[in-house]
């Protein structure tokens, strides 16, 4: 099937010198998917100077007269930045132009206005911020990562269906475990609104396993793992600072001396190998979970590489149908909650 | 100054055969220190077999017949184990026969008896567990890591009051920089009670920074990161799964086939310098701020190295006077706030 995504081609912190390269190589990698590019034509035409035809071909330009800054605030944009190179993007998507957009743009804004345009799947209160996480084992589907900082149980549990449903749907697993992310395994542990989630994930359809600590994310105990938008946030911002430094500890310790780089030549492959496996480029795609239009988020510093692989997870997220699976999940778990309290409230005969 | 530090033997994964060994390495880079070691004295004993006559004789045994288990319920424990390992060696630091308390067991257990024997420093609401974390830059505080799920905008400020007073002690920092872990740095982001907090900082003696993020505390842009028990547990897990997750991920890449084992063999000594600088024995002793009395939590299940680092902190802080520095400046706080308080409420004449 051919899949056509709209690209922010002015998001991110360097823009179109990124997002055209990773463009023009999707292509190259998908010959059966179109990418329409939004913002100034002028520019992208430039950019475009040395595409090949057969791929060319397959591009369209939107012209968009607007750009949303890194640090505009989310209300703002959404009100002052009409014809933004986000907004259309998200434009053609709710046209049915587009199946998908990914934008390397401003966080708040994007799911400000792809929330207002879009609007949410039936049944879910707030979207969500999800993102597949590396793991000993594979991968782990984190979430909110920072659209919420105050969540209610009911909306913790309406990501937990979220992520399931993405997992389910882009890695092809059957009933995915869901964790809820704590200070403890045991059940007395955390706050009170945590308690509160917890059991109403145990009373829901999802496969919950219980409590799951920080350090279960990299262990992969799990392939889901919720929590509220300022402590996914924390927990990822910390991620990549820990990361960061522990590549500033290798490179020093491997330039320090004449020796020590031959050491790092010799040891070259290895490293490169390494790198490869804990590379942030390859989950570089976070996905606004629970609107009606698949909206992919790259991080606004990452390289062509970085944003290929947010538009190829735009890609599988089109392909596995995972707006349709959450849908129906939101749905019969509505179902079976207004059952139970009907139930619940039946007058004894 | 001779300094005697009581030492819950019995805490621990492990237990005597980590604590007994730090304890001995100690006594021998410490010639004027002193140890009692608590828990059941035919088995430090035997222990100690081993141990040479001049180190032996700064050595005590304290008899203590029960032990805390790693998953007792904090408030049973503190009931029905009044004659722990634990317990008996906190009492030492209130009968003033020790200046200090270490120990590698249960963490709530630690927390709950040690509050309730030694009582916290007036105008401190609840204790916080505090660590000094690696960065790019040196060393950052980072608290409450899990004492305290829920917290107010005024016990944050308390917390980051201890952090700057103990780096302040230990560190011979003057004025140490004070962050906020939030999910931005701007003045709008955050928790309601984030918001409220960081007023609280702002009028407050500290040399505040402002908002800081996750990757802030291994960037070491402040001296002190301030947080609440919940979501700095959460950057202390996900950071210590994540350091696993690249220790395993280099193991498996230097030991793939008989070429990359040959390339480790050649990087050995810049990977175990590299492995040096992020040893997280290093940073072992969390520090239970709050308290009128020290007392040093060391992770359940380090070794007699990481155990030695605990003792170390436990003596850096006795030597420092941190307790006092502490006493003082939350005592200052206080008078500060009474006097602003009193100006707000005065009747104009």
């Amino acid at each position: 099937m051919s899949i056509t995504v709209a690209v922010d081609a002015m998001g991110g912190d360097v823009g179109l010198k990124v997002t055209i390269p990773a463009s023009i190589q999707f292509l190259h990698d998908h010959p059966d998917n179109k990418l329409i590019l939004v913002g100034d034509s002028t520019a992208i035409e430039a950019e475009l100077h040395s595409c090949e035809p057969r791929l060319r071909s397959r591009i369209e330009i939107q012209h968009a007269t607007q750009v949303v800054d890194m640090d505009e605030a989310p209300q703002l944009a959404l009100k002052n930045k009409k014809d933004s190179s986000m907004r259309v993007a998200i434009n053609l998507v709710k046209e049915g132009r587009a199946q998908a957009c990914v934008s390397a743009g401003n966080t708040g804004a994007l799911m400000a206005t792809a929330r207002f345009v879009l609007k949410t799947i039936p049944g879910i209160d707030r979207p969500a911020i999800a993102k597949l996480m590396p793991t000993v084992r594979g991968t782990t589907c984190v979430l909110d990562l920072g659209a919420n900082v105050d969540c209610t149980p009911e909306q913790l549990l309406q990501f937990g269906i979220m992520g399931a449903e993405l997992v389910a749907s882009v890695s092809h697993q059957a009933r995915p475990t869901v964790g809820l992310l704590n200070i403890g395994s045991e059940e007395i542990k955390g706050t009170g609104n945590i308690k509160l989630a917890a059991e109403l994930f145990r009373a829901s359809e999802l496969n919950f396993y219980g409590n799951v600590e920080g350090d279960d994310i990299y262990k992969g105990t799990v392939d889901v793992v919720v929590c509220d938008g300022f402590t996914g946030n924390v927990a990822l911002k910390t991620s990549e600072g820990l990361a960061h430094m522990i590549s500033v500890f290798l490179r020093e310790e491997f330039t320090r001396t004449w020796w020590t780089r031959l050491c790092a030549l010799a040891a070259m492959p290895v490293l490169k190998h390494f790198k490869s496996r804990v590379d942030t480029r390859r989950y570089n795609g976070a996905s606004m979970l629970g609107l009606r239009g698949i909206v992919v988020k790259s991080h606004g510093g990452t390289d062509a590489i970085g944003f290929r692989f947010a538009l190829e997870q735009a890609c599988e997220e089109v392909d596995s149908d995972v707006i349709g699976h959450i849908t129906d999940q939101v749905a019969l778990h509505q179902e079976n909650r207004q059952r139970a309290e009907a139930q619940a409230n039946q007058v004894p005969a």
